[in-house]
Protein backbone atom coordinates (compact mmCIF):
# COMPACT_ATOMS: atom_id res chain seq x y z
CA UNK A 1 0.00 0.00 0.00
CA UNK A 2 1.13 3.32 -1.12
CA UNK A 3 0.00 6.74 0.44
CA UNK A 4 1.48 9.55 -0.56
CA UNK A 5 0.39 13.23 1.59
CA UNK A 6 1.10 16.60 0.30
CA UNK A 7 0.88 19.37 2.43
CA UNK A 8 2.31 22.97 3.44
CA UNK A 9 2.47 24.63 7.21
CA UNK A 10 -0.18 26.63 8.24
CA UNK A 11 -2.07 25.80 5.50
CA UNK A 12 -5.57 23.84 5.10
CA UNK A 13 -3.69 20.68 5.01
CA UNK A 14 -3.26 20.45 9.31
CA UNK A 15 -6.57 19.08 9.03
CA UNK A 16 -5.39 16.19 6.51
CA UNK A 17 -2.60 15.70 8.46
CA UNK A 18 -4.60 15.50 12.16
CA UNK A 19 -6.77 12.83 10.16
CA UNK A 20 -3.65 10.78 9.34
CA UNK A 21 -2.43 11.08 12.92
CA UNK A 22 -5.15 9.72 14.22
CA UNK A 23 -5.79 7.11 12.20
CA UNK A 24 -1.91 6.11 12.10
CA UNK A 25 -1.97 5.09 8.77
CA UNK A 26 2.08 5.00 7.36
CA UNK A 27 2.52 7.26 4.88
CA UNK A 28 5.18 9.34 3.05
CA UNK A 29 4.64 12.89 4.14
CA UNK A 30 5.61 16.24 1.12
CA UNK A 31 5.42 18.80 2.30
CA UNK A 32 5.91 21.68 -0.24
CA UNK A 33 6.44 25.76 -0.61
CA UNK A 34 3.62 27.71 -1.88
CA UNK A 35 4.25 28.83 -5.04
CA UNK A 36 5.96 27.58 -8.76
CA UNK A 37 9.36 25.73 -6.72
CA UNK A 38 5.56 23.71 -4.85
CA UNK A 39 2.55 23.70 -5.18
CA UNK A 40 2.58 24.95 -8.67
CA UNK A 41 5.41 23.14 -10.13
CA UNK A 42 4.53 20.66 -13.21
CA UNK A 43 5.11 17.48 -10.23
CA UNK A 44 2.64 18.58 -8.21
CA UNK A 45 -0.18 19.94 -10.71
CA UNK A 46 0.12 16.49 -12.01
CA UNK A 47 -1.23 15.62 -8.50
CA UNK A 48 -3.39 18.43 -8.44
CA UNK A 49 -4.48 20.78 -11.18
CA UNK A 50 -5.77 23.38 -8.57
CA UNK A 51 -2.43 23.25 -7.36
CA UNK A 52 -3.59 23.49 -3.95
CA UNK A 53 -2.77 21.25 -0.84
CA UNK A 54 -3.64 18.83 0.89
CA UNK A 55 -3.45 16.52 -2.01
CA UNK A 56 -3.51 13.02 -1.21
CA UNK A 57 -2.12 9.96 -3.16
CA UNK A 58 -3.25 6.72 -2.48
CA UNK A 59 -1.86 3.58 -4.99
CA UNK A 60 -1.38 5.60 -7.47
CA UNK A 61 -5.09 7.53 -7.16
CA UNK A 62 -5.26 11.33 -7.06
CA UNK A 63 -7.38 12.89 -4.48
CA UNK A 64 -8.06 16.54 -3.37
CA UNK A 65 -10.12 18.72 -1.35
CA UNK A 66 -9.81 18.32 2.33
CA UNK A 67 -13.06 16.98 3.14
CA UNK A 68 -13.02 14.67 0.29
CA UNK A 69 -9.80 13.36 1.67
CA UNK A 70 -11.07 12.72 5.38
CA UNK A 71 -14.24 11.18 3.79
CA UNK A 72 -12.34 8.85 1.74
CA UNK A 73 -10.09 8.49 4.74
CA UNK A 74 -12.85 7.48 6.97
CA UNK A 75 -14.24 5.10 4.58
CA UNK A 76 -11.19 3.58 3.45
CA UNK A 77 -9.09 3.04 7.08
CA UNK A 78 -11.78 4.53 9.56
CA UNK A 79 -14.45 2.30 9.50
CA UNK A 80 -12.38 -0.96 10.68
CA UNK A 81 -10.72 1.51 13.42
CA UNK A 82 -13.99 3.08 14.93
CA UNK A 83 -13.17 6.24 14.17
CA UNK A 84 -15.65 6.28 10.90
CA UNK A 85 -19.52 5.46 10.78
CA UNK A 86 -20.10 2.52 8.58
CA UNK A 87 -22.50 3.35 5.51
CA UNK A 88 -26.13 4.24 6.65
CA UNK A 89 -27.90 7.20 8.79
CA UNK A 90 -24.38 7.71 11.30
CA UNK A 91 -22.75 8.26 7.09
CA UNK A 92 -24.81 10.30 5.83
CA UNK A 93 -24.54 12.76 9.09
CA UNK A 94 -20.68 12.22 9.16
CA UNK A 95 -20.94 13.80 5.31
CA UNK A 96 -23.08 16.34 6.26
CA UNK A 97 -20.84 18.20 8.98
CA UNK A 98 -17.22 17.54 6.90
CA UNK A 99 -18.96 18.97 3.95
CA UNK A 100 -20.90 21.48 5.83
CA UNK A 101 -17.67 22.60 7.99
CA UNK A 102 -15.40 23.34 4.41
CA UNK A 103 -18.29 24.64 2.24
CA UNK A 104 -19.78 27.18 5.12
CA UNK A 105 -17.67 27.72 7.64
CA UNK A 106 -14.38 27.68 6.16
CA UNK A 107 -15.34 29.28 3.26
CA UNK A 108 -16.23 32.16 6.02
CA UNK A 109 -13.02 31.80 7.03
CA UNK A 110 -11.06 31.81 4.11
CA UNK A 111 -13.22 35.87 3.48
CA UNK A 112 -12.12 36.57 7.10
CA UNK A 113 -8.15 35.57 6.19
CA UNK A 114 -8.46 37.72 3.18
CA UNK A 115 -9.71 40.54 4.77
CA UNK A 116 -7.82 40.73 7.50
CA UNK A 117 -4.36 42.22 7.22
CA UNK A 118 -1.38 40.15 6.63
CA UNK A 119 0.26 38.36 9.17
CA UNK A 120 -3.31 37.78 11.23
CA UNK A 121 -4.21 35.50 8.99
CA UNK A 122 -2.92 32.82 10.69
CA UNK A 123 -3.37 30.88 7.07
CA UNK A 124 -0.32 32.14 4.83
CA UNK A 125 -0.61 28.99 3.35
CA UNK A 126 -4.03 29.54 1.82
CA UNK A 127 -6.99 28.12 2.03
CA UNK A 128 -8.19 25.71 -0.73
CA UNK A 129 -10.76 27.42 -2.08
CA UNK A 130 -10.89 31.50 -1.25
CA UNK A 131 -9.70 34.01 -2.84
CA UNK A 132 -6.93 36.05 -1.16
CA UNK A 133 -6.91 38.48 -3.34
CA UNK A 134 -9.41 40.75 -1.81
CA UNK A 135 -8.62 44.58 -0.61
CA UNK A 136 -7.13 44.03 2.27
CA UNK A 137 -6.96 47.84 4.33
CA UNK A 138 -9.67 49.76 2.90
CA UNK A 139 -13.23 50.05 4.01
CA UNK A 140 -14.60 46.80 1.89
CA UNK A 141 -12.08 44.80 3.45
CA UNK A 142 -13.04 45.93 7.12
CA UNK A 143 -17.12 45.68 5.33
CA UNK A 144 -15.81 42.02 4.33
CA UNK A 145 -13.93 40.94 7.64
CA UNK A 146 -17.26 42.22 9.51
CA UNK A 147 -19.58 40.18 7.50
CA UNK A 148 -17.56 37.16 7.23
CA UNK A 149 -17.37 37.25 10.82
CA UNK A 150 -21.28 37.93 11.15
CA UNK A 151 -21.27 34.74 9.06
CA UNK A 152 -18.75 32.83 11.51
CA UNK A 153 -21.05 33.22 14.49
CA UNK A 154 -24.52 32.26 12.75
CA UNK A 155 -22.47 28.97 11.49
CA UNK A 156 -20.77 27.95 15.08
CA UNK A 157 -24.30 28.66 16.68
CA UNK A 158 -25.69 25.81 14.19
CA UNK A 159 -22.27 23.91 15.63
CA UNK A 160 -23.15 24.56 19.11
CA UNK A 161 -26.78 23.43 18.85
CA UNK A 162 -25.46 20.18 17.09
CA UNK A 163 -23.19 19.25 20.21
CA UNK A 164 -26.13 17.79 22.09
CA UNK A 165 -23.54 14.62 22.28
CA UNK A 166 -19.34 14.33 23.74
CA UNK A 167 -19.16 14.37 19.88
CA UNK A 168 -20.89 14.88 16.48
CA UNK A 169 -21.52 11.71 15.84
CA UNK A 170 -21.79 10.62 19.69
CA UNK A 171 -18.87 8.97 19.75
CA UNK A 172 -15.40 10.55 18.18
CA UNK A 173 -15.26 10.36 15.06
CA UNK A 174 -12.92 11.68 12.09
CA UNK A 175 -15.69 14.11 11.80
CA UNK A 176 -14.78 16.28 15.19
CA UNK A 177 -10.86 15.87 14.02
CA UNK A 178 -12.18 17.55 10.54
CA UNK A 179 -13.96 20.20 12.13
CA UNK A 180 -12.38 20.52 15.13
CA UNK A 181 -9.19 21.58 13.14
CA UNK A 182 -11.29 24.04 11.58
CA UNK A 183 -12.35 25.55 14.52
CA UNK A 184 -8.92 26.14 15.57
CA UNK A 185 -7.97 27.55 12.89
CA UNK A 186 -10.72 30.60 13.03
CA UNK A 187 -9.41 30.54 16.69
CA UNK A 188 -5.80 31.20 15.15
CA UNK A 189 -7.63 34.57 13.87
CA UNK A 190 -9.39 35.32 17.15
CA UNK A 191 -12.53 33.45 16.94
CA UNK A 192 -12.77 32.11 20.16
CA UNK A 193 -14.98 29.89 21.40
CA UNK A 194 -15.68 31.61 24.39
CA UNK A 195 -19.80 32.26 23.60
CA UNK A 196 -20.10 28.43 22.60
CA UNK A 197 -19.94 26.90 25.67
CA UNK A 198 -20.49 23.60 23.62
CA UNK A 199 -17.81 23.83 21.23
CA UNK A 200 -15.18 25.20 24.03
CA UNK A 201 -15.65 22.08 25.97
CA UNK A 202 -15.70 19.56 23.05
CA UNK A 203 -12.52 21.66 21.44
CA UNK A 204 -10.89 20.59 25.32
CA UNK A 205 -12.21 16.89 24.73
CA UNK A 206 -10.91 16.76 20.90
CA UNK A 207 -7.51 18.34 21.56
CA UNK A 208 -7.03 16.31 24.42
CA UNK A 209 -7.32 12.81 22.14
CA UNK A 210 -3.20 11.69 21.80
CA UNK A 211 -3.44 12.20 18.10
CA UNK A 212 -4.16 15.96 17.90
CA UNK A 213 -1.95 16.80 21.13
CA UNK A 214 1.36 15.89 20.01
CA UNK A 215 0.29 17.72 17.08
CA UNK A 216 -0.10 20.58 19.14
CA UNK A 217 2.89 20.00 20.64
CA UNK A 218 1.12 19.40 24.27
CA UNK A 219 1.85 15.87 24.71
CA UNK B 1 -38.55 3.57 3.27
CA UNK B 2 -39.23 7.09 3.45
CA UNK B 3 -37.31 9.69 1.69
CA UNK B 4 -37.91 13.67 1.71
CA UNK B 5 -36.47 16.64 -0.46
CA UNK B 6 -36.71 20.09 0.60
CA UNK B 7 -35.94 22.17 -2.38
CA UNK B 8 -36.98 25.80 -3.63
CA UNK B 9 -37.40 26.75 -7.40
CA UNK B 10 -34.32 28.45 -8.77
CA UNK B 11 -31.96 27.44 -5.80
CA UNK B 12 -29.15 24.78 -5.37
CA UNK B 13 -31.64 22.09 -4.58
CA UNK B 14 -31.93 21.51 -8.26
CA UNK B 15 -28.45 19.99 -8.10
CA UNK B 16 -30.50 17.39 -5.38
CA UNK B 17 -32.99 17.05 -7.43
CA UNK B 18 -31.21 16.58 -10.91
CA UNK B 19 -29.50 13.86 -9.28
CA UNK B 20 -32.94 12.16 -7.83
CA UNK B 21 -34.62 12.29 -11.05
CA UNK B 22 -31.53 10.38 -12.43
CA UNK B 23 -31.55 7.75 -9.73
CA UNK B 24 -35.41 6.93 -9.94
CA UNK B 25 -35.70 7.01 -6.30
CA UNK B 26 -39.52 7.59 -5.14
CA UNK B 27 -39.17 10.24 -2.66
CA UNK B 28 -41.29 13.16 -1.21
CA UNK B 29 -40.81 16.47 -2.66
CA UNK B 30 -41.63 19.86 -0.74
CA UNK B 31 -40.94 23.15 -2.09
CA UNK B 32 -40.21 25.79 0.57
CA UNK B 33 -40.21 29.27 0.21
CA UNK B 34 -37.13 31.20 1.10
CA UNK B 35 -37.60 33.34 4.51
CA UNK B 36 -39.88 33.83 7.45
CA UNK B 37 -42.37 31.30 6.07
CA UNK B 38 -40.15 28.34 4.59
CA UNK B 39 -36.54 28.04 4.79
CA UNK B 40 -36.78 29.98 8.41
CA UNK B 41 -39.49 28.27 9.59
CA UNK B 42 -39.21 26.46 13.19
CA UNK B 43 -40.25 23.15 11.44
CA UNK B 44 -37.37 23.61 8.82
CA UNK B 45 -34.54 24.71 10.96
CA UNK B 46 -35.49 21.72 12.83
CA UNK B 47 -34.16 19.99 9.81
CA UNK B 48 -31.72 21.72 8.80
CA UNK B 49 -30.58 24.18 11.47
CA UNK B 50 -28.69 26.49 8.19
CA UNK B 51 -31.86 27.47 6.73
CA UNK B 52 -31.11 26.12 3.89
CA UNK B 53 -31.81 24.00 1.17
CA UNK B 54 -31.41 21.23 -0.31
CA UNK B 55 -32.30 19.61 2.78
CA UNK B 56 -33.32 15.21 3.04
CA UNK B 57 -34.43 13.47 4.97
CA UNK B 58 -33.92 9.82 4.99
CA UNK B 59 -35.47 7.63 7.34
CA UNK B 60 -35.73 9.96 10.06
CA UNK B 61 -32.32 11.08 9.43
CA UNK B 62 -32.08 14.67 8.23
CA UNK B 63 -28.74 15.09 5.52
CA UNK B 64 -27.56 18.66 4.33
CA UNK B 65 -25.31 20.03 1.88
CA UNK B 66 -25.60 19.45 -2.18
CA UNK B 67 -22.45 17.67 -2.18
CA UNK B 68 -22.84 15.27 0.95
CA UNK B 69 -26.41 14.61 0.09
CA UNK B 70 -24.99 13.70 -3.76
CA UNK B 71 -22.23 11.56 -2.25
CA UNK B 72 -25.04 9.99 0.21
CA UNK B 73 -27.25 9.17 -2.52
CA UNK B 74 -24.92 7.80 -4.32
CA UNK B 75 -23.92 5.45 -1.95
CA UNK B 76 -27.20 4.47 -0.73
CA UNK B 77 -29.01 4.58 -4.12
CA UNK B 78 -26.11 4.81 -6.68
CA UNK B 79 -24.15 1.76 -6.63
CA UNK B 80 -26.33 -1.00 -7.49
CA UNK B 81 -28.04 1.03 -10.48
CA UNK B 82 -24.09 1.75 -11.75
CA UNK B 83 -24.63 5.47 -11.37
CA UNK B 84 -22.32 5.89 -8.33
CA UNK B 85 -18.56 3.91 -8.06
CA UNK B 86 -18.66 1.42 -5.11
CA UNK B 87 -15.46 2.09 -2.43
CA UNK B 88 -11.69 2.34 -4.11
CA UNK B 89 -10.35 4.48 -6.28
CA UNK B 90 -13.20 5.62 -8.25
CA UNK B 91 -15.03 6.28 -5.30
CA UNK B 92 -12.43 8.77 -4.40
CA UNK B 93 -12.11 10.41 -7.16
CA UNK B 94 -16.35 10.87 -7.18
CA UNK B 95 -15.43 12.32 -3.85
CA UNK B 96 -12.73 14.70 -5.05
CA UNK B 97 -15.11 16.05 -8.38
CA UNK B 98 -18.31 17.05 -6.31
CA UNK B 99 -16.54 18.08 -3.39
CA UNK B 100 -14.30 20.16 -5.35
CA UNK B 101 -17.43 21.55 -7.67
CA UNK B 102 -19.01 22.65 -3.97
CA UNK B 103 -16.39 24.24 -2.50
CA UNK B 104 -14.29 26.18 -5.37
CA UNK B 105 -16.60 25.91 -8.15
CA UNK B 106 -19.38 27.09 -6.61
CA UNK B 107 -17.96 29.06 -3.97
CA UNK B 108 -16.91 31.37 -6.98
CA UNK B 109 -20.28 30.94 -8.44
CA UNK B 110 -22.07 32.64 -5.32
CA UNK B 111 -19.70 35.43 -5.06
CA UNK B 112 -20.75 36.65 -8.97
CA UNK B 113 -24.20 35.88 -8.16
CA UNK B 114 -23.52 38.39 -5.40
CA UNK B 115 -21.92 40.72 -7.14
CA UNK B 116 -24.17 40.93 -10.43
CA UNK B 117 -26.99 43.20 -10.41
CA UNK B 118 -30.44 41.73 -9.06
CA UNK B 119 -32.31 39.79 -11.24
CA UNK B 120 -29.05 38.58 -13.67
CA UNK B 121 -28.04 36.16 -11.09
CA UNK B 122 -29.92 33.42 -11.64
CA UNK B 123 -30.31 32.32 -8.03
CA UNK B 124 -32.59 33.93 -6.22
CA UNK B 125 -33.34 31.08 -4.12
CA UNK B 126 -29.75 31.71 -2.84
CA UNK B 127 -26.64 29.71 -2.65
CA UNK B 128 -26.31 27.41 0.04
CA UNK B 129 -23.12 29.21 1.39
CA UNK B 130 -22.47 32.10 -0.08
CA UNK B 131 -22.88 35.31 1.64
CA UNK B 132 -25.22 37.31 -0.40
CA UNK B 133 -25.36 40.45 0.71
CA UNK B 134 -22.36 42.28 -0.86
CA UNK B 135 -22.59 45.56 -2.22
CA UNK B 136 -24.00 44.93 -6.02
CA UNK B 137 -23.55 48.07 -7.78
CA UNK B 138 -20.71 49.84 -7.09
CA UNK B 139 -17.20 49.93 -7.83
CA UNK B 140 -16.31 46.95 -5.53
CA UNK B 141 -19.08 45.30 -6.80
CA UNK B 142 -17.38 45.01 -10.49
CA UNK B 143 -13.84 43.96 -9.18
CA UNK B 144 -15.86 41.40 -7.01
CA UNK B 145 -17.95 39.79 -10.17
CA UNK B 146 -14.14 40.36 -12.51
CA UNK B 147 -12.60 38.42 -9.28
CA UNK B 148 -14.86 35.57 -9.18
CA UNK B 149 -15.04 35.44 -13.09
CA UNK B 150 -11.15 35.21 -13.21
CA UNK B 151 -11.28 31.95 -10.25
CA UNK B 152 -14.41 30.70 -12.39
CA UNK B 153 -11.88 30.43 -15.94
CA UNK B 154 -9.06 28.86 -13.70
CA UNK B 155 -11.59 25.82 -12.42
CA UNK B 156 -13.37 25.42 -15.50
CA UNK B 157 -9.74 24.93 -17.16
CA UNK B 158 -9.76 22.16 -14.35
CA UNK B 159 -12.36 20.79 -15.14
CA UNK B 160 -11.56 21.01 -18.81
CA UNK B 161 -8.24 18.99 -17.96
CA UNK B 162 -10.58 16.53 -16.35
CA UNK B 163 -12.27 15.14 -18.93
CA UNK B 164 -10.07 12.80 -21.15
CA UNK B 165 -12.73 10.67 -20.94
CA UNK B 166 -16.64 10.68 -22.08
CA UNK B 167 -17.39 11.58 -18.06
CA UNK B 168 -15.75 12.54 -15.30
CA UNK B 169 -14.82 9.24 -14.01
CA UNK B 170 -15.56 7.34 -17.35
CA UNK B 171 -19.15 6.05 -17.73
CA UNK B 172 -21.90 8.40 -16.52
CA UNK B 173 -22.55 9.01 -12.96
CA UNK B 174 -23.90 11.19 -10.60
CA UNK B 175 -20.77 12.98 -10.33
CA UNK B 176 -21.37 14.29 -13.96
CA UNK B 177 -25.15 14.84 -12.84
CA UNK B 178 -23.95 17.17 -9.77
CA UNK B 179 -20.59 18.61 -11.49
CA UNK B 180 -23.13 19.47 -14.67
CA UNK B 181 -25.49 20.88 -12.75
CA UNK B 182 -23.34 23.87 -10.63
CA UNK B 183 -21.88 24.45 -14.38
CA UNK B 184 -25.40 24.72 -15.74
CA UNK B 185 -25.99 27.41 -13.29
CA UNK B 186 -22.80 29.27 -14.23
CA UNK B 187 -24.21 29.45 -17.73
CA UNK B 188 -27.35 31.29 -16.13
CA UNK B 189 -25.09 33.75 -15.22
CA UNK B 190 -23.52 34.40 -18.52
CA UNK B 191 -20.40 31.86 -18.07
CA UNK B 192 -20.67 30.05 -21.24
CA UNK B 193 -18.52 26.99 -22.33
CA UNK B 194 -17.76 28.04 -25.24
CA UNK B 195 -13.69 28.75 -24.52
CA UNK B 196 -14.06 24.77 -23.53
CA UNK B 197 -14.67 22.17 -25.82
CA UNK B 198 -14.48 19.00 -23.45
CA UNK B 199 -16.75 21.09 -21.07
CA UNK B 200 -19.18 22.15 -23.96
CA UNK B 201 -19.02 18.44 -25.53
CA UNK B 202 -19.71 17.01 -22.40
CA UNK B 203 -22.69 19.28 -21.24
CA UNK B 204 -24.47 17.95 -24.24
CA UNK B 205 -23.85 14.02 -23.11
CA UNK B 206 -25.36 15.23 -19.71
CA UNK B 207 -28.42 17.20 -20.69
CA UNK B 208 -29.60 14.47 -22.97
CA UNK B 209 -29.78 12.22 -20.36
CA UNK B 210 -33.76 11.67 -19.86
CA UNK B 211 -34.17 12.60 -16.34
CA UNK B 212 -32.11 16.27 -16.82
CA UNK B 213 -33.87 16.25 -20.76
CA UNK B 214 -37.11 16.15 -18.96
CA UNK B 215 -35.98 18.81 -16.25
CA UNK B 216 -35.35 20.97 -18.72
CA UNK B 217 -38.09 20.76 -20.42
CA UNK B 218 -36.60 19.59 -23.57
CA UNK B 219 -38.10 15.77 -23.15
Amino acid sequence: MSLIFYGAPMSTATITEAVLNELGVPHERRMLEIGSNGTQSAEFLAVNPNGRVPALVHDGTALWESAAITLYLGETFGVERGLFPPPGAGRGRAMSWVVWSNVALAEAGGRLAAALPHGAQGNPGGMEAASVDAANSDAAGADAATGARLDIAGLLQVLEGGLGQSFLLGGYSLVDTHVSSIVGWLGMMGIGTEPYPAIAAWMGRCWSRPALARMMGQG
